[in-house]
């Protein structure tokens, strides 16, 4: 009751319709899901799986047909150096795609990659069917959707994500772009993939620090939509930090699930989709007023979603039980590393959050464990204290 | 028999479903016409008249709302210097737009420039609810668009084209982009504006070699379509080049209902909508063999409609008579600047036509007067011929 008079709430339950079904998943074959994503304006499968890359060319064949059309990829340097072999073994002889590059590190996902990389491909022959494929992680992701959005208006591509990061949260979903110096993903466009391919034994090269980051978009799927999938990360934590395939892949099906639900029903994020935002307001402050140099993204996040997860405490969105329990499992799955910022300069640079609509501050609250609220109405005052929270605890695991 | 027995062609009959009908025009008031358009993914107006901008601020409500909506001007300085009384005098003191400026010339119709406009938006305010008006020619309008397709992965915009050209082409169909340093509209974006202002008045500063400029798109849409436009500018010369406002208004509002008709049947150019290509192949390649220097991209176009011609000539797509009276048309609204370029640079920039897929390219050719054809068989024999004829023409006019 405290709830519904004090504030004014918007429950992802109103916003989704009310009979909603979970995509069912399909077996290809052994040890391979098939998540069927269907937006207003597209529909494609992402496809889940051990070792997927020693059968990508065959895999592509309904994407390549049969007209003679020019594959490119781009990729990290490190992403090449590590998978090239294997990526291209399948490819027949005469069918080698073009590769192109683009340099590791978010100073790079820039509007001036974006037009290195269109020139690159024009010149090596793209034209309106060639197809991409982005192989890598989230910035390649980004950049390499960006670039396929823009390329003579739009060509067809294909995520292949490396990180889990990205296999569960940027490859899906179609939104895709570059930051500004002033702030992160302030451009872009949606333009979805044609398929995703998320394979699991990329990960067995990913350093530990970037598995975790990319943890705690799953832990935050579990918060705001699976409380089943939250469960599993609390039971399962050891055998999904030292990678077993089964293990991630459960965690990778469930998030790519929840994403792929919420993305259906809401493509534009002009209503429910806003929920993937949870700890997203204060982690893109964090990562601004750091100048994306301390923090990988999923750290960042981790740390916003212990501000959020304090104004829901104080709201009472949440039981202090819950709480404790949300905390609990993002500190499970860290360390998160040590944050040096001021609390006024977080606040600041929250002012520019995308999500923001004439002047209003958005923020998404759990709501219990595996629901979630989006508020528009977080004071100043709500804010500091929560940030304040965070920061404290940032001191107290120092 | 001839033609069906010589060559593959791809009539525009044969993509346009039967029964199509053309937008019925509607009329708000006196002296302004509303051309609906209505594609696959979007529906607005295009609102066509002489002395729209004092009631601008009253046009635009229904955009605007009442929701506290920010709006922003991407304009050039010339066009600004020249029209900002009369487009800000219709808005309340209290809710004047920001104004931001797109430097002129093809050079600057580049990726920094839309970083930039991007970059100085979101420091003045903007957000995904923020609306912009792209004011000003093309290039205005497609790095304008560019911006609202982009800035937070696109907000809603409105095309108030200022010269003739963009009035009739580019402000209508949502086709946005930029240049890269290879090539002309290479990187972009589908995003139409939620409204087309079209008001004649603006041209009456036009400088007359825009003026004519834009009149050869105008030609280009009789022939691909529209005999009667095609015979009104035959008659109607000296009112239209003399810029009697009810001429003006009948050319642009036909090039419109024409461009509408063609982009809501095919709104991403998989077939009918390469019609409007007539002339741009040829034309595409001398900008580019020219640096985007020498010549208005509508003269551009009158040259490269005479290169088409001249294949359809000599496949027979058009008789000699119907030849000559296109051709002398097009010179009725010259002078066409003459060109210095060797034929062997425009074949060559041909090659890197964005309509060309996997190697094949496509020419538009006129079928007589009124009807059009894609065909992707031109050889590098015809296509040189075509051009040594054009170069020939232009020697002569010199």
């Amino acid at each position: 009751m405290r709830l519904t008079c004090k504030f004014s709430v918007l429950s992802y339950d109103s916003l989704a319709p009310k009979k909603m079904q979970a995509p069912r998943l399909r077996y290809d074959e052994a040890n391979v899901r098939t998540i069927p994503v269907k937006t207003a304006s597209a529909e494609y499968s992402v496809i889940v799986g051990n070792n997927i890359l020693p059968s990508l060319y065959r895999r592509l064949a309904p994407y390549v047909g049969t007209s003679g059309r020019r594959v490119f990829v781009i990729t990290s340097p490190q992403i090449w150096s590590l998978w090239s072999n294997s990526f291209l073994a399948s490819f027949p002889v005469d069918t080698q795609p073009t590769v192109l590059f683009q340099p590791p590190g978010e100073q790079w996902k820039r509007f001036a990659q974006v037009e290195r990389l269109i020139t690159e491909m024009i010149s090596a022959g793209a034209d309106r069917s060639s197809l991409l494929i982005a192989f890598g992680g989230g910035i390649v992701g980004d950049v390499g959707g960006f670039v396929a959005a823009s390329l003579m208006r739009g060509i067809d591509y294909i995520q292949m994500p490396s990180t889990l990061l990205s296999q569960v949260d940027s490859s899906v979903g179609g939104k895709v772009g570059v930051n500004l110096a002033t702030g992160k993903n302030l451009a872009g466009a949606f333009h979805h993939p044609k398929a995703v391919f998320a394979d699991i034994e990329l990960l067995q090269t990913l350093p530990d620090r970037e598995l975790r980051a990319g943890l705690f978009e799953s832990i935050k799927a579990g918060i705001i939509r699976d409380a089943k999938l939250f469960r599993f990360m609390e039971t399962q934590r050891d055998s999904i930090l030292s990678r077993h395939a089964k293990a991630l892949e459960q965690v990778i099906a469930a998030s790519i699930r929840m994403k792929a639900e919420v993305v259906g029903i809401d493509e534009r994020e002009s209503g429910l989709r806003m929920i993937l935002n949870l700890g997203h307001t204060v982690g893109h402050a964090i990562e601004a007023a750091t100048h994306y140099r301390k923090l990988l993204h999923g750290e960042a996040v981790a740390w916003g979603m212990l501000a959020a997860l304090e104004i829901g405490r104080a709201r009472g969105t949440v039981t202090t039980a819950q709480a404790e329990r949300i905390e609990q499992l993002i500190f499970a799955y860290g360390p998160l590393p040590p944050l040096k910022v001021k609390a006024a300069a977080i606040v600041e640079a929250t002012r520019r959050d995308k999500k923001n609509r004439a002047g209003v501050r958005r923020f998404i609250l759990p709501a219990g464990i595996g629901n979630s609220v989006v508020v528009e109405n977080v004071t100043d005052t709500e804010l500091n204290s929560s940030v304040a929270h965070m920061l404290t605890l940032v001191r107290a695991r120092r």
